[in-house]
């Protein structure tokens, strides 16, 4: 399928270019899963790694809504490119958050100079990864799961916790440090080549320049860090809705047959033009929502530590009614495709299932039930205080 | 039930002054249906009548993006004094596209200096008035109905057809004058006070200067006219939506029972939360579009004889799509609130059915189903133009 | 509306009968609200209130689904009286549940006797009619809500509570006894003439033959009595909802206007089909579910005190399953008609929106969330039970 | 996954034992596709494939309901398998329907004697298969697509027109008859083993004694055989859906953990009971129509060739509702399985999306859009036969 979206600027353009390669081989990736090596290094080569790089650092000093633009083009061609991509990002600037700006600042500059890409053994709620001290040394032992990017990647961002206190210990640590081991065991139905699979570690050192340990400076902003997969993955979840949609619309235009004799073609059928109807309304709606929640956390990144408790409320409730909002039009909108296009649709020659097959995957990362159960409890706390604020008017 | 936003400006500040007087009988005026006199002649007095009037005429100077506003805080308290204000813009505007400016301007000053109050008989589609020529005078005779907010009104738009001919003729007449019967016969279940009643018109005489007859420059601008009235009752169903979702936030806080032991309240159940997360989803959704939408209206209205025609198609999506979701969000939620409130909720003290009865009666205005497939119509349309663009490249 | 099933026998017969009568003025009582005496002593003098009273004490000896049959009859003419109908059932058999048999035996005779009508006093949930024991005699003072059918009524099931002990005390007691008030405050949306209104209960003393007091042989068949009400309200919303759609289908056939040129009627066009299509899918799925639901019912009744436990969560089962189908397909086939007629079927000459409004009510009187989870939860104890068995074996 | 329904008679046990050792394999052969030679063998050997043979022949002279109970086993561990073997019947039945009562009995004859696995060649909207007559015998040429089950059978019924004068010819032919190519090309996402590809026909004969050609006492009757491939896929779509919310349940209860600490287990989440519980609401109403669409079909195949027009009309109502409902269910209950399993459910360890792709295959056979408007424009004509009769009486 071709990228038919005009190419504005030279970031655009860039990533459309690269969509263009990734689509060729989209499909037979998808059936082998595994590690995506040219197309990463072609990442690389971009220099697309640096679009969030402060200019003062070399950089491209671009905002958050440029990286999620590229994330969306990436992700109607391939959304496991999308999915790294996007992720090489939210670990990037996890020393920002919790190491110290001179930390920051380091590893900016040397990902610039070395075209590094980031991977991800981050996952809080996976407890099996231990620290213990040993002398004036750390070491790390046991096993991440969900480490997105790992595989091929340069740096990995590290959470683990202490054996003996459950102190939480996060640091960077270069993937080829001796002792870690990227099984390269994700094989799962969706997100194929994203290497989320496990990360072994045995006695891996952690050096204190390793850790990030800031004292943040406001807890507001530090908690917006856990939006941020889901700020991407609703990003990542329109791409392919997006992708869905047009190869539903080109498929139609070209092969699907006219059921009736009334209709020269099936695009004039009123059931087809129907469903083609709702999923552009359900498109709208999604995009709308994501490109708000977009603009609001570019703001809130701005802010940084200024940022109050209140904003950062907002934003996570804009990222939260964004993500459970594309995960079920996503899911509805990949299933329903094949009622426009038709039975034959169902070929393997197009794998037109590894949209619903993506976006079933993607959507699982955060269950959208406490999602949606914690946006209603908000709305009840927010009437409250306004009816506060009224009484004590 | 209060009205929360806060009071930003003046503007504001008078809708939601007439919005608290409109609260205080609403429930009794749905009951009774009926003309809400008292209710306009505040809105008379209140200037607001005048929001979108050129400052160089002595108006506010005001944007389609005020009017909404207003029209969504009245719909918040009363949806019919919403609906007849929304529509009182409607046909003041309808000299602007129809007339020549002179007649636009002499309108537009003649509501200014005597508070004058639109109504509407223009519906196109209901073709039982005609016009005759007598001498050198135009008789109508016949009947028009649907006639939103004709009683209490000062003028009236008027379409008809030539009994002979069938050419369609367009007017501006005072309400008042001979031979017009506006017959108070609206006894509907929703929107029970917007009088969209009937009209009976016996040999009232039609003057040359009431004649709006002006040659369009370009249909673009003139064809965005139908779609004013979609346009303003998405605005007010997403304030009906927002006003039953804020009365059942306040039924559940206040009265709703918890159901289990567990609960000490009706707020700590988490089907009650779930509703409500997916009350605040559809509704941020649906404003999302129709705030999109304004904006864009705004933009058209701003390049008047100037626009496009992808610029026109561009907005009337717009408006189908805000249309088609608020319709449906709207309904469902307007149902569902009395899942969270329980079954005390359907005394008629309250009379929270209204909220559904008025979205259903706005809802069928223009049936969605042919917005939904005119729109999957132009998906299809579209794709094929990027093709056969692609191609010629 | 004419009521279109034939006329198999003579209790189908009279009901037919009965129904098109109380049609007659439905929607005139659906506007006034009260009590229908008219109606309900046509009921008296059918000689149907004695439907389910065995032959051995000179009843007719028929089924729950000859009742239930009569309901559903009753309940496309008119839901409240079909209401008052059914629960007459509910009450008259609870002597069978908490009596004795001899006292079962004597209200059952009673009733054919002198064709009593019975109402309701029995919510178990509202805990405000308090019993006091005074030298030899037990008077009842406080308050109960919801008593549907008790205006007009014979007799009373009255619920209530010993005030120190807080033991329950359930009684049948003529409504014409002194002390007893029955307010005829029922002012709802739905279900207008249900009188499901409050009384009064001042001084009223209970005799000794009074009171329901058998200890129970089993307390598996006691615990159906409470599912009586959901299995009622199942069918009085499976009538509302085809009369619904046979108002939808003979107000398309007659009186909606073809939206386009090239359909020559409203019955031409593909998006009607469409919906009248899937108004058909789920009446007859709720129809299926409901009909399964009686002949279980009809074979515990039957079973009585033999009841299993297993038994017991079957019939359960069935009769949540289909409330929640009902309840969730009633709402939005009654919402959805109106997609089909257009907006002059908004007209209170109709006074259409009546179906929402008597199914939303009848939703609420024990909500679904609780029954669907209910339902969860059962599916998997009974997985659970089954690997248990399996391992066992 | 076991198989819990517990086994009534040897028949079911026989299908219960068929259907584990399919089961020990599915995940393997979704994954590979291609032929379950090994396991149509067993089939075979089963006797299961007389099932429908009357006992005359020396059949088992079992009902529908009773194949339709097999392919509901079947299809719980293997949809694949439950297709082909449904389909068997189809085609054995096709003599019946098209031929002489000779010939229908010397087929079933034979299919006992040799056990023999009937296969599908019928597709009569892929008119590219071509008759033409040399000498005296006639050969065909040409392909027909979607010939399920036909790689490994040894029958086949093959539809086919005669290339000048496109009269229809059908016919029954030894898949092993030379000519005939088994092009084993079916490689679609989802029922991945029903060898549902292409046949390649070169010049191969048609005997006399091949051709079904009786002339049909009665169209009715001959009329339901094209309803008979969507009455066994709402069976097959029925027993994949059971087995989609038993591994659910079995996941939910062994491998799923809480979510919060409140909650000791996941089967405590009141969202993941919700999910449950209306899983369970679907499922109950789509087997409660299928079930009284089987009683119905088995009715109207003991007619025969005296089924009424009204009659038939019934059973593809009946055929048409179920196949409506369970697709819509069984997408939507396949794509929510993981909503309560969570993330790691996705692994391909598993391949639960098979439950989708197979459905999602399913029910594209015939597009439930046009069977859905062929209901509402029945229940129209219906109700206005209603009216006319009332009219004239």
């Amino acid at each position: 399928m071709p990228i038919h979206s005009p190419m504005k600027r030279s970031i655009q353009e860039q990533a459309y270019l690269l969509a263009a390669e990734f689509q060729k081989t989209a499909i037979q990736r998808d059936r082998e899963g595994g590690n995506p090596k040219w197309e990463r290094d072609l990442i690389r080569e971009s220099g697309l790694l640096n679009l969030l790089t402060p200019e003062r650092l070399g950089g491209m000093g671009k905002t958050w809504g440029d990286v999620c633009e590229v994330v969306q083009i990436f992700a109607q061609a391939d959304s496991s490119l999308a999915h790294v991509y996007g992720y090489h990002f939210l670990n990037l600037t996890t020393p920002y958050f919790y190491g110290t700006s001179e930390q920051s600042d380091f590893y900016y500059q040397q990902t610039i100079q070395q075209n590094l890409f980031w991977g991800n053994a981050f996952n809080p709620i996976d407890l099996n990864l231990f620290a213990t001290k040993k002398n004036s040394s750390i070491l790390l032992n046991g096993k991440k799961t969900f480490c997105s990017g790992s595989a091929d990647s340069d740096y990995l961002i590290v959470s683990s916790i202490f054996e003996e206190t459950e102190v939480p210990l996060i640091a960077v640590i270069p993937t080829n440090r001796q002792g870690i081991e990227v099984n390269g065991d994700w094989d799962h139905f969706g997100q194929r080549q994203t290497d989320s699979g496990s990360i072994t570690f045995k006695n891996v050192p952690v050096y204190k320049e390793d850790i990030l340990a800031a004292v943040p400076p406001n807890d507001e902003f530090l908690s917006i860090r856990s939006s941020i997969a889901n700020f991407l993955i609703s990003h990542i979840m329109l791409g392919v809705t997006k992708s869905a949609i047009n190869e539903a619309l080109q498929y139609v235009s070209t092969k699907t047959r006219a059921r009736f004799a009334q209709h020269s073609s099936a695009i004039d059928d009123p059931y087809i033009q129907r469903h083609l109807g709702k999923f552009h309304i359900q498109y709208e709606a999604a995009e709308s929502l994501i490109s708000q929640t977009t603009a609001a956390f570019q703001e809130a990144w701005e802010k940084g530590w200024n940022l109050t408790e209140k904003e950062k409320t907002s934003i996570q409730n804009s990222i939260g009614v964004a993500k459970a909002f594309i995960t079920t039009a996503g899911l509805d909108i990949t299933s329903r495709i094949f009622d426009v296009m038709g039975s034959r649709a169902t070929s393997n020659t197009y794998r037109y299932d590894r949209f619903w097959r993506n976006i079933r995957t993607l959507s699982l990362h955060a269950p959208i039930n406490y999602e949606i159960q914690r946006l209603g409890t908000w709305t009840l706390q927010n009437y409250k205080n306004h009816l506060d604020l009224e009484e004590n008017q």
